[in-house]
């Protein structure tokens, strides 16, 4: 079976997991909806993060700060002057490219290995790069480039009657920094002590030059990021612990060993104040990509913020009497990003014994967007199958179907995910049982209508 | 009791539910983050939302669509055009007001009564009742003001490498134009019939020059929407319908009937194209102000999406043999704005027998932030009472608290509204039991630690 992202996109769209964004107006580059199943399974994975890094947590609680803030926040945190891509223009055919990209894309080709990553390069290394390997337009394929510039990559927007730059604010493009304007806050109102963390799921923009590969990498995002505040010198091994939870959660909800590999940062490659910074990677039909950054901040944040705002960002020990600006470590990972992940780890074709064929997809059952299908095998049958789906809706997120004959209800219900099918038939009247239908395994069993609630109990937890 | 605003917004800031967005660095107009407990609040509202809108109701599926949209959806739904607020500019001092809220004041001022409202007045004819009643600027007091001007309450950006008008994009002003742009979509994936509901929460911007009153009006908000589809000539029987679903939840979820007005639209107040408007409203500390909004708005906006994209928004009835665009009814409720009421109406200060005073927050269970307290009696129990809070937690979010005598922890937890506190004593060790008390009634009963989960099985269901 080959898994292809076409197949992917083809079943999303044809399924209501997502569609293209604005879709009758012809779109909107690179902006995806997600459908009646798609949101369900977004959320159902936002709710699985909740539960294992907030929820059962002791150290952590959440927050959910605005999208909108104060400039200061990204002057402080160094996005205002830093966060931005080299562009430079073909003067030949004006195109505009990203210069990185081009090296990337031209190394890739050429089957060189460069000896640091370009990300630490300077625009000067990079022009020089493109002009001693005289590097082409991949549109007119002549070399003819301007110098790089920076582009900043933050959605800046105005608020207010007036549109000039002291009502000019930006859209955050992480929700990390809201965590860090709030330490205190939270600090103060949730009485923690040290080790703790503050997490929080929320949109970020980023004004990408080149997003793609589906909801991989889009300009609106969601993010799930936990800033988890430490003393100084426990920092590595908390980096060791969370890098260890991030890697159990997804395993737990399904991912494979072999669709996962980490990838610990050179320390050539980390930002400047960074002691250590891992990637954890996934899979994907189009090759590996990332899915969860860990990183030890240090103290960076906390101290960037304190020297622009003036407010005290330390934290004092009450038991070691001792004062300090906490070290912080980041797990963060993108909510579309982690989403494609389970969809495409889910996906499978599979030949039956029959030589039948079917699509299904194996989501854990804690993600799977429909938990239960009702499905009455006569339409004669519809008051009492109703009856079930209404009381276990109360619970669970189920779908009531009684279109087409049952293998085929069956099939359908294998391609979305769901876990479980429920079939009233003739003989439940009688027997006050139904048939339970087991989506991987596709055996059936028989069970009594007044045990179904136990029966599913504790089968979508996680 | 004196229940006032200002004591609701320093009791969501001391005790972590709201506080004021970006505040380390001034705060920013308007804004406003989500605590430690804020976001269990808000997040419960929503959960409980989505359960009846979408999860338990047979006629409804749900999506999430993105925040940028193309352009052509605000040509279509006349936001790019018409959503605005009437702007003037004081000549004297260079102030700018609204000229609608400076007419409203002035005749609440003088205690006028208007013959209809300003909604509907031409800009020419707010011109002429402030000329005409020789209306003073509110900061010099002269009167001598510009014309008024249009002035467009969508946040526009820019997607793109350039800051040209072909790359303008908009922050949605409202989550309702997702789910029009994607009905076909949806009828398609869902193959749900008419009748039939798409809902979405979801942020949305609206840049206004008067926000105010906390979490009651502002810039960045979220919505609850639910976009109904029905056959024409049944919408006014839906339209009862949704108005009073949208009552119950409200009132299922804790909201007094005293504290609950139902305002029906009078024909000159609608929008041309809505043949029935209704106003749930809520009365807060500062006044009666607008929760829900219920509107018929007949085949208006998919009508518009099929002027302007040529996408064919009909809907084809097979029983029926009969093709018509659907009339939608819509209710759509804030969540910031929800959540406040649900705080305000919880918020009470009680007089106890013993002379003691309390304040509490008489939340929904359903709502309530945190839902069980752990109390170890003494911090030497901390072993088995920790080890209740870990396995509670995995049901629900619970807090444990061991600082104080076992009276200040009560009031501690009274204070954010949980409603059942375990306590775990001396005895507790011997009898495998331990006290649960009801934080509305205070009334106490001793449960076997076995029979815990048992016991709150459905006390926080919805």
């Amino acid at each position: 079976m080959e898994k292809t992202m076409d197949k992917i996109v083809a079943l999303a769209k044809a399924r209501g997991f997502v569609y293209p964004g604005s879709e009758i107006y012809g779109g909107l580059a690179n902006t995806w909806d997600y459908g009646n199943l798609g949101v369900e399974l977004k959320n159902n994975v936002k709710r699985a993060w909740w539960q294992k890094f907030i929820q059962e947590n002791p150290y952590n609680v959440g927050i959910d700060s605005a999208i909108l803030m104060n400039t200061q926040t990204w002057v402080a945190s160094g996005h205002l002057k830093g966060f931005s891509d080299p562009l430079m223009d073909c003067k030949e055919c004006h195109e505009r490219f990203r210069a990185d990209k081009l090296i990337e894309d031209y190394v890739k080709d050429q089957g060189i290995t460069l000896d640091s990553s370009i990300d630490g390069w300077s625009f000067e290394e990079m022009k020089k790069f493109i002009d001693d390997n005289n590097i082409a337009c991949p549109t007119c394929k002549k070399h003819n480039f301007t110098d790089i510039r920076k582009f900043n990559l933050m959605f800046k927007t105005h608020q207010g009657v007036t549109e000039d730059s002291k009502n000019e604010v930006y859209l955050r493009p992480e929700t990390a920094q809201g965590i860090f304007v709030n330490f205190k806050n939270v600090q103060r109102t949730s009485r923690k002590k040290i080790p703790f963390g503050i997490g929080q799921i929320g949109k970020s923009f980023r004004n990408e030059i080149t997003p793609g590969n589906f909801i991989f990498r889009t300009r609106e995002f969601e993010q799930m990021e936990l800033q988890f505040f430490c003393e100084p010198d426990t920092d590595l091994e908390w980096f060791a612990y969370w890098k260890q939870f991030c890697i159990d959660w997804l395993k737990k909800l399904g991912l494979k060993e072999e669709e996962l590999r980490v990838r610990d940062h050179d320390p050539k490659e980390l930002a400047f104040y960074s002691k250590a910074t891992t990637d954890i990677e996934f899979l994907f039909p189009f090759g590996w990509g990332e899915l969860w950054g860990i990183a030890d901040r240090t103290d960076y944040d906390l101290t960037q913020h304190q020297n622009h705002s003036n407010v005290d960002m330390s934290y004092y020990d009450d038991e070691k009497k001792k004062k300090y600006i906490p070290y912080v470590i980041e797990p963060s990972v993108g909510v579309d990003r982690v989403t494609l992940a389970f969809l495409c780890s889910a996906y499978d074709e599979e030949e039956l014994a029959d030589g039948d064929k079917r699509t299904v997809l194996h989501f854990h059952p804690a993600l799977a967007p429909v938990k239960i299908g009702v499905l009455p095998l006569s339409k004669k049958l519809a008051e009492p199958a109703e009856k079930i789906y209404m009381e276990l809706c109360k619970y669970y997120n189920c779908e009531y179907d009684d279109r087409g004959n049952i293998g085929k209800r069956y099939r359908r219900q294998d391609e979305i995910g769901t876990p479980y099918c429920i079939t009233y038939d003739f003989d439940s009247e009688t027997d006050n049982s139904v048939t339970v239908r087991d989506r991987d395994t596709m055996e059936q069993v028989r069970i009594k209508i007044d045990d179904l609630k136990a029966y599913f109990e504790d089968k979508f937890r996680f």
